[in-house]
């Protein structure tokens, strides 16, 4: 049995800490006109209403219900609509649906957000101190998953807003990224038992549990994620064309989608443009591709003659830089090129494949009861992915950190970067 | 070749009904939040907003581009955006991205409706009298296209809601109707030679002409549409069990989509509830039936030992009687009992099924151009409906008027009159 | 209440009228592997062995089992396995599974055939005189059944060859028909009110009465069915391409299904192929055009300037020809030209669009119990079709006839016949 | 670049192998009825006809026309009909459509075969030495080719046969096994460094190398398989209606295809059966359970507080054992209980799904060419199995083999095997 923990956590910090995240929620939101947030522009993504009204169902559900005394629910259906996937929960409404809502409208979502805010702000007062660690520790993960939420409201409103043949922008034009592209280098890594997962500092999700030994062999890693230039040549070879490059679950996506480049690529009058979020674009060749499925970059791995790092490779080069990069602090919300031979871009600007299906560490429990469902049960058909994107936050991001797609899935800020044996 | 026609019209006559129509489609949405405007919640129906733009935009296609010279168009997408489904101008948006369009918001397509008005007046002042006619019809025709959008937009807001757990309510819940069932009589009618069609008074759709002799067969007619209670007896009879009832296409229909009552109904605790733009509500027996299938109404009356009336059948009747009844002008939205014996209910309440496949009369023409895609190319597949419903402004009524729906169609308002063969 | 009627028929009559049909069925299968008997290319057809059982199921079901005391059945399950659509005798196999089935195999089904026979035989000659009258009645309409499922199972045998890359030959090439072709006149028809429907003369089917009057207006028929040589005019003038000139849903098919040509049609370096009976072969331009949908003969009549007729209209021109024509007996299996400008080919040759909805007739009533399965409750989302085939037996042809398709349907024998008001 | 190895082959050996192998394949299909050869009774599956040819084709690409100067084709078209998936070498007949093709008749793939095994022969007889060791390699690949596809040929069988109604039997009924069940002991392993991977002595498929380190960590392993009455326990205890025993996509598996026991379980009043290739039979609770999909045995284990294996924890332990259980030479077909708590069942009887994700081996090259498509592209989406099944010829396994399978397939011959961290 396992309980999210958090560390030994300061009331007065988390409280400042719940008001930050809780807040940076609702300014990501600050450019949507209501009508924005209604769309559900395809299954995987959300609309940005439900996103808003999910993550506070989690502090009610995982926190006012069984802690609170007293505690009176927003709405009594709300448990059923904004439920995500929690099962033992009781059922919830389809995922197919969320666009179709509604009601509840924007102004009773925002009203829903600050009834939660307040009784969350009334309980971290009121907690006695034998309980605050177990708070504490839930808090600090419904945190976390606000933060996820943050992300994927990000890359929701990007579809939503490319599929509109309006092409609406998310926000202003941004000053236009040279276009020099940093020669890529090989760094080059022996092998050997190595330790990953999370170490104990800090808050982790389950799924980064228990650390342990990994077997390492002689690799080199890519000192930066491949460029839209490099994929361009891929693509100009004929690499969607060749079945030879492709896993035969890939093949099969590119004829029955007809792919033939990134998602929100399109060519016009023989140049690239694609969809930001500020807005179409011209292609820049400088900087990292982006939005690229798992398929999509092994295929080009393989036709690079290279192939995709595993996941034990990426987290002990990952261990060795700071947390920097282009996070959602940054504003810009679109991978930006490396500024120099050094810039490595470990962390930020794209989320890296990795050849490591998502399965559970020796030894991993997850959480008990209903957070159990979190993480565990995904462990199945998706690819890990490291390092974090420039739609994340930065105090959101670490080494251990396992995220997860399907190997089909193209919207989120999905990247390459290289590895070769050695 | 064919135009639409209008008669003789004055144009300070139809300017002011052009201000009534068109305020009162917005009059309908009145109740509706901005959340309310974006939802497409089943591929038949539309949001809110795009009705609204679609209809000002079959004025700004079809006058105010070739009539009004100069015209400048609100946007330049919007005539792919809201082209409904006429093939001959040009490609448009797909009719299941309809809910996806976040953007234009709902201000901005106020805004188009109101450029779009403006410029219809300043053209029904300035045109000259040579083309006044030509403008006039074709003016006639959108304000009637624009009646049938009125109509949609309540049918469609109603499913949005009954789709929503919250079961919102577009207005205030009514006094409810007495459950005294008026007694049903038959009403005998000779056969022989009758016209119908279009009788040249006035405005009609290409699709009831031309004014043709048809050969009635003596039959009866229903004195008024089958109620609630008496569906329910065909229900707990077995009837949506029973094969032997159901046309083919109809018995897997049932099956498929799990048919076991009107839509909209649901059973609690041994109650009959339904879905109604004023809320969820008990059923009330005496009440038309509503919401069925034509299979489901051809499927009643094979229980019931009749059969649909023929479209002829209706409109002689029809022809006899005056343009009374509950129409969208009574403010119900929704079906409600026979007053008395007299009663006949033969317009509004709702749309009556006819046993009558949509099809051309004899020596049918299509209006000209890219209008003669109104009504002539949905002729395949679909049954013929007549008298008008609860939904409809009773200015767009008449006994030769021909409404068509496919037959597993549940969303609009359509009930049942039993005919009988003499 | 209605029983299938065969007026007076004698005992030694109808025995040799079964064992002729009986063996003409199996002499179709003459040519096919036992591999042949298997396939279901596609939904709507049926592997041959499937036809074979069925209509040998019919006559259990219908004669043996109700009137021949003491009969056991060949095997248990073969009430489910060969019932087609008959709900009210229970539960069936699912028609997208007869394709599934390798047992029975053929050889037991033939000897399934043999022994339904065998005890047919028994029957018709120990039923006393005066239960005869319905058993003849009931052997009459098995083998109309069985003459419909003969030429289901050209049309199935084409289709699945046709689908196969090797395109196997049902039979040999025939010798080819001359290319000039005869020149289209147009028949004058008068309007008044004349009668349709079965004239009690011999075998109908029940959805051919009651006789009734009806009202025609003034038309005009083509002297022949439309040519391979004409459609390819519709089809060079880019008639695959125009929207103008199709139904809604017939637009949609097009699209979907990419259709451009007739089924079975293809374009090999310029030049245009079709699959047939005789393997593939170059298309004959002066042949019937056939193999296409009421769609494509909508399109093409409405790109000529005419329409398509009213089954009425067809129903009287063919009561007034002798029922002559190229039928199954002539063996080529396939539409051949007109032979001279009075062959006006309204028998046989190919099955007749008509602009005519699938309906019941005025004071329609089904037979009695199960067997009013037979053709009511199809009626709905069908067109009618009259005259027959090539591979219809002449003997099951009258002026009444009615058969029905779904518009979107193209393995059948279809063609078109142009018509014109007047 | 990578060529298949078979290492030193004799000539005779060889020659001798091949008329084995292939023999064997069709000693298998002896007891089908030529309808039998013809039924692909869903997409996972293949007609018994076609894999007989797909396998020659093999040698037909692969050895006879690289290798055989003046080789003729048996017929043009096979190239196509026959390819399974080797995009490299061209397009090939859809996999959905494989039961569609009446011809070739089964007699046709007969001569085919000879045609192939004469030509075979006279190669092995002719080819130079030098060339020796290529031919040599390519046929064993071959031969083991065709013993993939035997075990497939009794899966697809025992598909086909279980959809039909009549439930026929492949095979006569053996004796009934005992009922008794053998106990589950617990066999400690301790973890370290290990190596897997194939070892270099005889065949192995490319997937299997090269040979690697692997970490270990302490465990522990079942001494024999679920059994049937083991599995019945969850059934009963309501496994399957549990959301917390499930992962995700298992989960939606359940709910869409109503999952609530092993493929081919079937309750009848009260007693449950199951379909044998020996035909319909009472359930032995004693017998490994069988046909249950990744995401079941994943649930079992988790309901029974285990974990499925990892697959080097499972070729480290074959590794140990002699390759010897219930293969195809048992003539068994069916999985059978342990005969002793000695009898580990390591090899045969069932397939055993393991936590262990398909992915490529360190290091890992595919074989050059097309026969590079043979395993490496199916590496995404497919868990590994382990230790071959009843159906598996004794020669064709080795502790190294990886099968593979979709998470949610359930036609193979799949079973469970618990293991434990420690």
């Amino acid at each position: 049995m396992n309980a999210p923990a958090a560390g030994p956590v300061n009331r007065m910090d988390l409280m400042a800490r719940f008001q930050e995240v809780r807040a940076q929620t609702e300014r990501l939101c600050a450019p949507l006109a209501v009508d924005d947030y209604q769309v559900q522009s395809v299954l995987e993504t959300s609309p940005p209403k439900w996103h808003l009204a999910h993550v506070s169902w989690f502090f009610e559900t995982f926190l006012l219900k069984p802690f609170a005394p007293g505690y009176l629910p927003f709405h009594p259906r709300f448990e059923y609509l904004f439920n995500s996937y929690y099962e033992t929960l009781g059922s919830f409404h389809p995922r197919a649906q969320r666009g179709l809502l509604s009601r509840p409208t924007v102004e009773e979502v925002y009203r829903y957000r600050a009834h939660v805010d307040e009784a969350m702000f009334t309980l971290m007062h009121a907690i006695s101190q034998e309980r605050w660690g177990d708070v504490a520790g839930r808090i600090t993960l419904g945190l976390n998953h606000e933060q996820q939420h943050q992300e994927l409201l990000l890359m929701d409103i990007k579809h939503n807003f490319a599929m509109n043949p309006l092409r609406p922008a998310y926000q202003e034009k941004l000053a236009a990224a040279a276009e020099s592209i940093t020669p890529l280098r090989w760094i080059e890594r022996e092998g050997g038992i190595a330790e990953i997962g999370h170490d104990g500092g800090g808050f982790a999700f389950d799924n980064e549990t228990p650390r342990h030994d990994v077997l390492l062999r002689d690799h080199a890693l890519a000192s930066r994620p491949v460029t839209n230039g490099e994929y361009l040549e891929f693509i100009e070879s004929g690499g969607y064309g060749d079945a030879m490059y492709w896993l035969a679950d890939g093949w099969a996506a590119v004829r029955e989608n007809g792919w033939c480049a990134p998602l929100y690529w399109e060519k016009h009058d023989g140049h690239w443009w694609h969809m930001t979020l500020a807005g179409f674009l011209p292609l820049n060749r400088a900087e990292p591709v982006c939005h690229v499925s798992f398929y999509e970059a092994d295929a080009y791995a393989r036709w690079a003659g290279k192939r995709l790092p595993r996941e034990e490779e990426l987290e002990t080069m990952l261990a060795k830089q700071r947390v920097e990069g282009n996070f959602v602090e940054s504003g810009l919300l679109h991978p930006s090129p490396a500024t120099s031979p050094a810039d490595g871009q470990w962390y930020g600007t794209v989320w890296e494949w990795t050849r490591s299906a998502y399965s559970p560490y020796p030894g991993f429990q997850p959480l008990a009861g209903s957070l159990g469902e979190y993480n565990g049960k995904f462990m199945a058909n998706q690819m890990v992915l490291r390092g974090g994107c420039c739609a994340t936050p930065r105090s959101h991001m670490r080494a251990s950190y396992r995220n997860f797609f399907y190997p089909h899935d193209r919207w989120p800020f999905t990247g390459i970067r290289l590895a070769a044996d050695r």
